[in-house]
Order: C-alpha cells, then structure tokens, then sequence
C-alpha cells in the first residue's frame, strides 16, 4: 500500500514542533520519543504501520484547538484518532504527521432522560456510554464489534453499525450534535438535541467523514429505554444460498428483529473449536433475536418460526431462558476470535441489497476457487451488511497481494449489484482505491470540493479515502 | 420582508432567455407571459408574491441540466419549485429568476418490493408515492399536511415531516439516494438503496438544503410494509401543560406511538365549529396512534392509559373500529382549513425538547396577551414540533407586522430552551434572518462555504435561508 511522501520540511522542524506542543500541553501529553510511538503507529490493520513524528492526547477541546491551530500554522499534517480499532486503516500516520488522540477525553458532560440524550466526550468509549445510563434503564443502540475498546470519535468518524443496528440504524441515526474543530482550530457547534436543522444539514456529512473535515471533540448522542426483554433463535441451513433467502424472506414479510446474524460452515466450524457454543454443523447458521414484551416476541417468533420451516431447517432452536441465549451468542461473538487462532484473514465490509445475499455469496464461493483462497462469512445479514473473512498465510510470499486483489473483486461485485463498497469499516487506506468503481467522476469531485472547504490545505488524515494522486494532486492545487 | 433588486442586466435579456429557452423545451414547457406567470408568482406563504421573469416545466433530469447550463450561462437566477406548499416562501421568486418547476416529472422509475424502495422523478405527489405501492402492501412514510399537493422535491428540499414521524422519521430518514443536477449543469448521483455512502455522505446535506445546493430530479425512496393495524385514542385535559407534562412522560416510558398530536382550545372550537367531529370541550386535546398486532396495540393502549389517567384526563376515548377512528383524526386533519374559515394566521414551525413543552406553552400563552394577538395550538407533541398558529388581521394595519414580530419572538424561545427555529417548514425567506439566533458566526460560515461550493456565482435559490446582507456580500464577493 503506498504512502504519500513524508514531508521534508515538517521532518526537520519535528524540535520546534515538540517544543511549541510543550507550550501548549501538559508533559504527559506529548509523546515524541521513538519508542512511545511505537504505540501509535498502526491501527487494527496491523499489516500497516508507520511511527508517527509526534502524538498529542489532549483533555479538552481547548486544547485541540490549540493543537490544530500550531500544526495548521506549521503545515504539519494531523491523523486524529480514537481507540485505534479501525479495520479500514483509518488512524494510520504518516511519517510527518502528529496522532491527535482523544482517549484522555472521555467524560460524560451531560445526561437528560426526559429528551433521551447523552453528552460526551469523543474519546469515551462506545460501551462506557451505554455504561453511564444502563442503571437508569437506558443504552446507546449502535454497538461495533469492538465496542468494549472503541471510541465514539471513532464511530462517528467510520458512521459504525453493529448487530444490533438493524433496527435502530447505525451512527449516524443515533448521532443528534457535535463539537468539531476544523484543522484552522475553528470550534464549530453542528446539530443538538433537536429534529431538525436550520439551513443545510452539516450533521450528516461529519458522520462518516473519516477524521478529514474536523476532530470531533463532543457528541451528543440519543440513548434509548432498554427492551422488556429479548430472545434469539439460531436456525442452521444446509446451504448459504437457502439461509440468504430466508434473510431475504424474513425481511420481505416485514418483520423487523433487532438482528439477523449469518455465519458459514468455516466459520462455524472454527467457532466451535475455540468457543464450543454447541451449534449444529451445517453449511450456514442464523442468529435473529427479536425483542419487546412478552406477548410481542412470541407473535414475531412464531412468524419467524413459519418462514424459516419453508426453507427446510436442519435445525431451529429458541432460546428458553437467560443461558440458553447467552450460549446462542457466544459462538457468533467469538467467531472473530475463533477465526484468528487458526488463520492470518482480512475481513472487508460491502453492503449489498439484501435480495442479492444468494447471488453474492454463491459468487464468493466461486472466486474463492479461482483465487485458491478460502473465504469464511460471518455478518450482519438482515441489512446486507457483508463482511467475507478472506484466509491467508501472512508468511506465505504473494498471499497477502493475492488476498488484496480478491478482496478489491468482491467489493466490486458488491457494487456490481447496486450495493456500496463499505458498510460501517469505512475506507482509510484500504478501500480507497476502489472509490473510482463506486463514483463517477463528478460525483467524487463534489466530495473532494467538500473537503476543500473544511481543511483547504489536505492537512488533516492525509492519504485515505481517495485515490492518493486524486489527494496529491489536490494538495498541490 | 425585504427581497434583493433585481439584476438589471438579467431583466433586459428576457426576450433572448426565452427564444435560448425554446431550443432546449417543447413549446408549451417555457412560460413567458405576464399573466401566466402570476401562477408562479408566490407558494403558500401567500403574504409575499413576486411573479418570475420566466417559468420552465422540464421532463427530464437532461432537460433541467440544459436549462441549468443555459441559466449559468448568462448569469440568471433560478428557483427550483416542487408543487409550491411553502409556508416557508422557499419557491418565492425574485423578479429576475426561471422558475424551475417539477411538477410533470412525476413518473415512477423501479419498484423493488424485496430491498424495498422507490425511485421516482421528484415532482411526483407524495401521497401518490404511497399510491403506487399501497396495492401491495407498501407505504411512504412522511406526510405532511400538505401530503396530496406536495412534492417530493419539496419534500427533500425542506426535510418534511407529518403526523406520523414520531415513529417513522423525517424525509432524511427515508430518503436513500437523489440525482441532483447542480447550478452549472452537472448531473450528480448521490447515494443509493445500500446502507451506507463510501466516503463523504452526501445526502444529509442535500436533504434540507432548500433547493440552494442544485435541483433533485430523481429520488430513491424507502418503502415499508403497511402496518396489521393502527388505533387512535383521544384524550382531553383542563390545561394546555397537563397534557405536555402527559406526552412528555408517554415519551419518557420509552413508548413510541406512531404519532402524537396536540390542539388546544382555540384550535378545538374553530374545529369542531367547521369539521363537527364530536371532540370534548376542553382546553387541551391529545390524539395518540399506535400500531401493529391486536396485541401490541392493546398493550400499548393500556400503557398509554395508565399514564394519561395520571394527569386526570376529562375525556378518554378509545376507537372501537374504523368508523371511530376516523372521526377522531378528522378534527385533527380539518383544523387549519378551519382555522383558515374564522381568521387570517400565520403558522409557525419550531422544535423543542419534549420536557419543554410545558414551559413553552406557558410562555407562549404569556406572549399572547403581550402582543395583543391569539395564538392557536395544533402540533406533533410526540417529537416536540410545534405549530403555533398567530391569529391576526390581514386588513388591519400593522397587524402583520406585530404578527411577524411575535412569531420571531416565539422561535426565539424555541431556540433558548434547547431548541431548534425549524421543524419541518424550512427557513426559506421566513426565517432567514432568525439564522442568527440559532448559529454562531462560525456555525453559519461553515454553511456558506458549502454553499459556496455547489453554487459559487450564489444564482440558485437566491435571498433564502440566510440573511439578506450575508446573501449579497457573498454574491458580491
């Protein structure tokens, strides 16, 4: 993966710019020894990586501001990050950039139940929100993967989903406001706890913007009353193509569970090993969990139960109490663990119209043999969500390359049949590249002129999500 | 309300913007005639009307992006219409401008039952977007007032909301993907059926940019299943804050009707004057919609009934079947047509949080008596969008004035308790210079430069939104 050219000029000047953070922050604060960078230097795409020239963890928007402004004067590129969870490569550095890291904020600065909204900081983490109101009966809807370690500026930055997002919607549809500081250390207020927007919408366009139009330093989040109660049933299939049509079907019919999770015989077969969750070994097994009051989750069950008997089950299992549940999740929530164990993977993330499920996964199958790679699916099927877990030997030479370019053909093909080529990871530097095979030109050119207007310069997370001679020659400009 | 002078230059072209018009239109799609043109000269604010230099009816998304580059060209302002129910003044011409209309690109495009949505040209109705589907099972979900006459151009441009939002959202919620045709003639597609947007996301910003951004020609719609069933129960109160303290605890118990609605006395009388729909005398009414299953209705009813009888309500009335149901929205869905029979008004369009609601509508109350103008109530409680409906004279001098005074005063107050000037209206020439009140200067600046950046020469939609002096130091620049 190619990197823009460090910057000669900010390299040489790294003692000034450490000595002017130092004016800025308190010692803590500022980390510029090589070895402490080590810590910064990749994301969760570990196959990556590049110390930064400094990181700053700020505690206050203040103090973010104050850090964008000098960098801005300077012309020292910023990567803000969060957690550092991104898939997407999202907080890579650059060798001459300074990390802005958020994770020291990470307060609660409001809470209002009788609106139903949460204020905090952007470094909290997403399960600390929940966290902060699950005593009063509340929690915040998206939940990632990675939600015990992943930041909201994070979140916001990627636009996250979850298993749970299918029926409460992913960042942006639990998003109310922001706190954003521009790379010119402007302080800008955008959305609040309210329906709607005076004038243009900007709220929309920061969710999802990758860290490249501002730092998020606050978020006022909608947090919603937890569910009387909540019950999964797990149905294994003897083929993909039939457990995608029921996905298909049961979305069709209208219902709407909290999620529809699908996983395939790889990774089943993997999970079992690692989790011994107790599933049955079929070709593809799905997770719905269906939530409400009593009476509410029998009706939608028995729907659910009717549908799936027309697709021929080798087996439908409800879960009869508290444990049983528990044991229907674990395999699903370890399967990315499980996965791991056995097997160097890189896991992409297209979103396809739902009624493509069968189609798709029965071409997964067929370029997995044409690339003499194979392919293990574990994903959030009830809103098309896909995410293929591609298998390969990092110390194999030309696995990793070939693995690459088989992970560029399914995003394709996602697009192909009028889905999108991300659905929570985001681009970074991994999919950004492809963005030409999602966008005609002028619909791409009017993302980048959004971009000029918020960091005109192309200081801020340089090389991500656009082509890297589109953001060269933009710099340039 | 002050508009801009117009463009001597523009005005002394006519003639030749006309015969350049009729190379690119069929005859009877260009409308240059006085007296045709007074058809376009205001939308429903109707207390400002200035007819258009010239009005266009395109068929198509190429028609309107050759009319576009014909206007870039010689320096003419254009406002886009959909089916002109403004109450905003958003399509209100200036003397120099082509009206853009929509209206007869109204054609559907693809229905897609199993992904679930509709895209049709923008200048379909939106109740017969519902129309198209309904037959199968299928409905959109916003609906304004204005539902048979309104355009899902409107609709986008204004971010339209409707009784039944509280549940289902706004047209932001609900709108997938547009193509939008930009001032200088670009054809952009932006979004789709898919669940996310790869880089920047677009769409938000678009959706209630109040037709400044560019001309949506084509909309990519969602569509949901018809609910089993739905039922209203109407409910009375002996104070206007009893019954905002009871929506704000229906709210606060995490129940979510498909709609909550609120008239207050004035509102009842004038209704049941006109429409005779049988409702108690009383000073406050509520009308709360549930759906689903018989049984998630009735559990949702009794809850609901448990909270209200809290708050001792004169009157509880549930519908035993269609015939009662009906007649308790019809008060509901008459009173601005009753409103309009006894007196001239002005309707107000602000957001508030729910816990607000009592306090705001005391105040509103207080305000009433201060100005010397009754003020009417009929609202969406449920997501805090008030309507409050200012009662004044047309013929009697300075009753306008005083009118225009009041309402800023009031979503002044909305803005001050943590709300938001617009709900669903849009600001468009009626509220534009409130814009202050809401933003801060770099708040607002960061919308200029969006603008900038669609519509650098300032010439679509011209004198809305923003304040006037802002507008011209930004055209002039």
């Amino acid at each position: 993966m190619d990197m823009p050219q460090a910057n000669p000029a900010v390299l040489s000047r790294k003692a000034e710019l450490v000595a002017a953070l130092h004016g800025l922050l308190p010692g803590d604060a500022v980390i510029w020894q090589e070895e402490a960078l080590r810590a910064y230097e990749c994301d969760a795409l570990t196959a990556y990586r590049c110390p930064p020239l400094v990181a700053v963890l700020p505690r206050s928007t203040e103090e973010v501001a104050a850090v964008l402004r000098l960098c801005h004067s300077m012309g020292v590129p910023v990567v803000p990050r969060g957690s550092g969870t991104s898939l997407a490569g999202g907080a890579l550095p650059t060798a001459d950039c300074v990390i802005l890291g958020v994770a020291r904020m990470n307060g609660v600065l409001e809470t209002d139940y009788d609106n139903r909204f949460i204020r905090v900081q952007s470094g909290r983490t997403n399960l600390s929100v929940t966290g902060a109101v699950e005593a009063d009966g509340f929690f915040y809807a998206p939940d990632p993967s990675s939600q015990l370690a992943c930041a909201i500026a994070g979140n916001i930055a990627m636009n996250s989903g979850g298993a749970h997002c299918l029926k409460y919607g992913v960042t942006t549809n639990n998003l109310l406001g922001v706190t954003m500081v521009t790379m010119a250390g402007e302080v800008l207020e955008i959305g609040g706890p309210w329906l709607d927007a005076g004038g243009l919408d900007l709220l929309g366009v920061i969710c999802g913007s990758e860290g490249q139009l501002g730092v998020v330093t606050e978020a006022t989040l909608r947090i919603l009353p937890k569910p009387e109660g909540a019950l999964p049933v797990l149905m294994g299939f003897d083929a993909n193509e039939v457990a995608g049509e029921c996905v298909s079907d049961i979305i069709k019919a209208g219902l709407l569970p909290v999620a529809i999770e699908f996983m395939d015989r790889p990774c089943i077969e993997a999970t079992e090993a690692f989790a011994k969750a107790g599933y049955p070994m079929c070709e593809a097994l799905l997770i719905v969990e269906v939530e409400g009051s009593r009476a509410e989750i029998d009706e939608q069950i028995a729907r659910i139960r009717e549908i799936a008997m027309r697709h021929n089950p080798v087996e439908f299992r409800e879960a009869a109490d508290e444990d049983q549940a528990r044991r229907i999740w674990l395999g699903r929530k370890s399967a990315f663990g499980a996965m791991g164990q056995i097997n160097d993977y890189m896991c992409l993330d297209g979103t396809i119209p739902v009624s493509s499920l069968p189609h798709v996964l029965r071409r997964i199958g067929e370029m997995s043999a044409e690339f003499g790679l194979d392919v293990a699916n574990v994903f959030h099927a009830g809103d098309g969500n896909m995410h293929p877990l591609i298998l390969f030997d990092a110390n194999k030479p030309g696995d990793l390359e070939r693995c690459e370019a088989f992970g560029a053909e399914i995003l394709k093909l996602c697009v192909e049949v009028g889905g999108c080529l991300t659905g929570e990871h985001g681009v970074g530097i991994e999919k950004r590249d492809l963005m030409t095979a999602q966008y005609a030109p002028d619909d791409l050119e009017a993302q980048l002129r959004i971009k000029d207007v918020f960091d005109p310069e192309w200081l801020l997370n340089p090389a991500k999500v656009f082509p890297l001679h589109v953001t060269a020659s933009r710099r340039a400009a």
